[in-house]
């Protein structure tokens, strides 16, 4: 190839200001053979760095740049040599490899969506031991931000639970604009799509905790409340599910909720000599009510992820 | 069945030889409040018309032509009239009205598609009255093609049922031409996403058959035999489960499936110094292997619908 | 691995009525560098093989299963040995190379996708040798069953080509049931997505048709008719698309559309004390109405495809 | 920006430090019909709302709420109302009112993506005046941060902007690992999906800008420098199209590109006794590298969005 390099030099006056690369997306599924019930972990792994990399972006000067093919072979690897357990556990596992073998990272980054597996019955109510059904649309999350010089802050969450009331939840007392057309109500549908976020506490991954039992029990809090919540708002829902959380579990410092209402309207069927006893609702895909919050624990340290 | 197709006379030279029309993706909850244990069914419905609609597309004459939103209104109207039981019931019900209120129709095509909710556990081993959490992305379909002459062929069926077997896999005995380097294996990992749709036997509607129990057995004559199943190619597996339902539901006529083969790779470590025992996987998304077939009972005729 | 192979012998009574299987979307990107001014071909292949298969689906005997690994091989050993051309003639390729390595198969099934690339504008008026953006959403498609015995049934078509017009659209003159609440009007949006398949005469590609060329002016023909046309109903504006392609071009036989009806809804202003004079609507996703229709040049056989 | 956190005490020991609540999505199609050739926008726009909502999340208390439902309402009367031009204008037009009708608000947080259209060519080398098609799959976007303090911080921005070379791209000198396997190469294909976001210096809107030809000549920036650049690295291609738009556009003071480098590897077809001048690749969808990086003009402020 005869062209010529033409590497830019930082235009003066210019300043890179926020770097990061990785890879994303690598799909990972480990089976442990080594009971004669198989063990299948379904992962999708993504790893970034950050750290001292201006000389590519500024100069094509890749001296620096561990290639992310090199860290998707690292999650394979790993996962080889190390097996892969709860997805903090993993993340952790990664983190440290490419901490050290990119010494120009001053962090690694990353994330890992698990999606689970159900056994198959077996008959006899035994479960089988090799034959899986994809558990759902639901998936679970890790991420881990680990620091070179020690720092490490720890994130579990889920993605995609999907839960509905059919009673339960009003939604009245709001102010009026001139664009307010919406009637009060103290019985609708409330139905949404649960993002969680969570924060666990300094040292998580030291302590040896257990993070797939841990998990459950946030999941636990988070569906229970919601089931079991009389709701004025789905504000308030959301508050009380990320209490409930921090209630619970006291290794969790923080609790991050991203809860869209999805919106289920009766559907008027007057033109048709019909009443609606509330039976008959159309569920909207678009536009729909976006809430969120973020509620800590007292004493709890803001997120420094 | 007979439904004429409205072969009109269109531009000279030219014949319309196929039409249908109708509304697609009609969202639809339904609550049954009748017991303290409130009942949920969540559909998408699409409906069609097939007849004498060719004005329509050669002079845009709308006479004939029962709007695509009166077919929706249907829809929600008559799930408060009649309720909303079994899709492949529900089905019957909008066809029935469909084919009554537009006398141009030969023939009233309706899918269903259910999105299963489960009940949230509400503490000691008690199931919650009113809150669900969506059960995943497996769909149950149902499809309806009802002729004014009274013919009727129904199917039901299921979408997304994702499935996956650590071992009892092999996959040779292939031929080879120039193109293949597939080794041979007598153990892999096998993966697919089930697409079933079972056809059955006439006048199934009139005896009063119970589709949500079908449905469950087929489904689980599926997934069973999936798991039991030791596969020398996912053809044979197809083939066993295509037969598991015939031969434990006779009201089955026909069963098709539709089985992409999701592979999953053994990573090859060996550049790392390390082995792969059946260990570490890359789940592919593309391409796949895309496998397909029809079984259908002795004696049954084929498929009209 | 000691578990003992389990091939079910076809359960008496039944019988495989229909099989096929192959690889799908292989993905494939193609560079000429012939020239200095670089070709480029992205497609998406997907092959099938029907034929004397029933071995592998009743027996597990692969004897005759040419490896869909092989077949996604050929994919790209053939597009290294006699290019890329049209997606139709590459499709021709695939098509006679896999009936010539599988004797098992009594018809290949090819369909390819082509994804579009415009050149970027290198200033001066001239387009870059080398550098592309995406065209968008919409795919170029083409399919080819050839059967053993000498047949073909070669298809053109596009899908995704989404159109709107903002005036020149009625719907009124339809008929009223007790669902209908429809109003009728004489102005209103029009919007689809149009899904095309063209059927060429017996032997285009012995003839030598120039498929690009070909592609184009359908393209063409659809979107102006489209722009032109006066719609008294949807159904109409279908019929005179295909009518205008048969016109056009003698090569196609047979138009088959698929046109989602994009609904944009005026939103009602009034609560607000405003009018809506045509200004202000909600492009709403689901439901759609769905209206269909196949137009076929007089003289020209059914679709044997 | 001061927008204080409505840091309000929650459940004992726990403080919600993190809310905020719109409508996301509203989906908007304006015409202006003021001249014979129709002007279409299509518009998604998401809203939402920060400030002194605590009550509604701790208590259920919706005295300062005012509904999504609101919010949707004031997108469609606010676009008949004052028209919608271009998306960052229209963003500062519903900041404005949503400031004013929700006194709790000390933010407003305005999000528009516009899908784009082409107009039809209408034969004779003219446009239609009715109709268009879809532009692509890239979308303009634009974002406001309005507080009631009076600061403003407004991005532009794009995403899907997909572009491809098919030379001028190395990558090689990057140092090598233990999981390193990567070959150092001086030809390969570089293709990338851009997201594109930069912000506006303050007061961009009370200066009358030029949002629409501002947005055309960022991305003719972005676009002609992906194609005139020969690339050591991607990041070396992102740093690049970053400082080409500040040189351009003394308006835009920051620029942050999200660059995935979608791999295209060359097949190997030594297998077939063939070679490869890089003729025939694979187009992976995952995993992929994923580059960021932002550029700031010297004495701009960070972000304070």
């Amino acid at each position: 190839m005869s062209q010529p390099s033409s590497s830019v030099p930082a235009a003066p006056g210019h300043r890179l200001v926020f770097d990061r690369y990785g890879k994303a997306e690598v799909r990972l599924v480990h089976v442990d053979r080594s009971s004669p019930q198989h063990e299948l972990r379904d992962l999708t792994v993504s790893t970034a760095l950050r750290g001292d990399f201006g000389a590519a972006y500024t100069a094509g000067d890749n001296a620096a740049v561990l290639p992310t093919d090199s860290q998707k072979n690292a999650v394979y690897g790993l996962a080889r040599e190390q097996g892969v357990g709860e997805p903090e556990d993993f993340a952790g596992v990664l983190a440290r490899s490419l901490l050290q073998t990119s010494p120009a990272a001053s962090a690694a980054e990353i994330t890992v969506e698990e999606h689970g597996w159900s056994r198959i019955a077996a008959g006899g109510g035994r479960a089988a031991d090799h034959a899986f059904t994809r558990a759902g649309a639901e998936v679970r999350t890790a991420s881990l931000v680990a620091g070179r010089d020690g720092t490490a802050v720890l994130h579990g969450g889920l993605r995609d639970l999907v839960v509905l009331k059919t009673t339960g939840s009003e939604f009245s007392g709001f102010p009026r604009d001139r664009f307010t057309t919406l009637a009060e109500t103290d019985e609708r549908i409330l139905a949404t799509s649960v993002t969680a976020t969570w924060r666990y506490r300094d040292g998580a991954h030291a302590q040896g905790l257990d993070f797939g039992a841990l998990w459950t029990g946030v999941r636990a809090a988070l569906v229970t409340t919601f089931a079991g919540h009389h709701s004025l708002a789905l504000q308030q829902t959301l508050h009380a599910m990320a209490t409930a959380v921090l209630d619970a579990h006291p290794e969790v410092e923080e609790v991050a909720l991203v809860m869209p209402n999805k919106h289920h309207f009766l559907v008027d069927l007057s033109p048709f000599g019909l009443d609606n006893p509330n039976a008959v609702y159309v569920a909207a895909d678009r536009p729909y009510g976006l809430i969120e919050g973020t509620v800590r624990r007292a004493g709890a340290a803001p997120d420094a992820g």
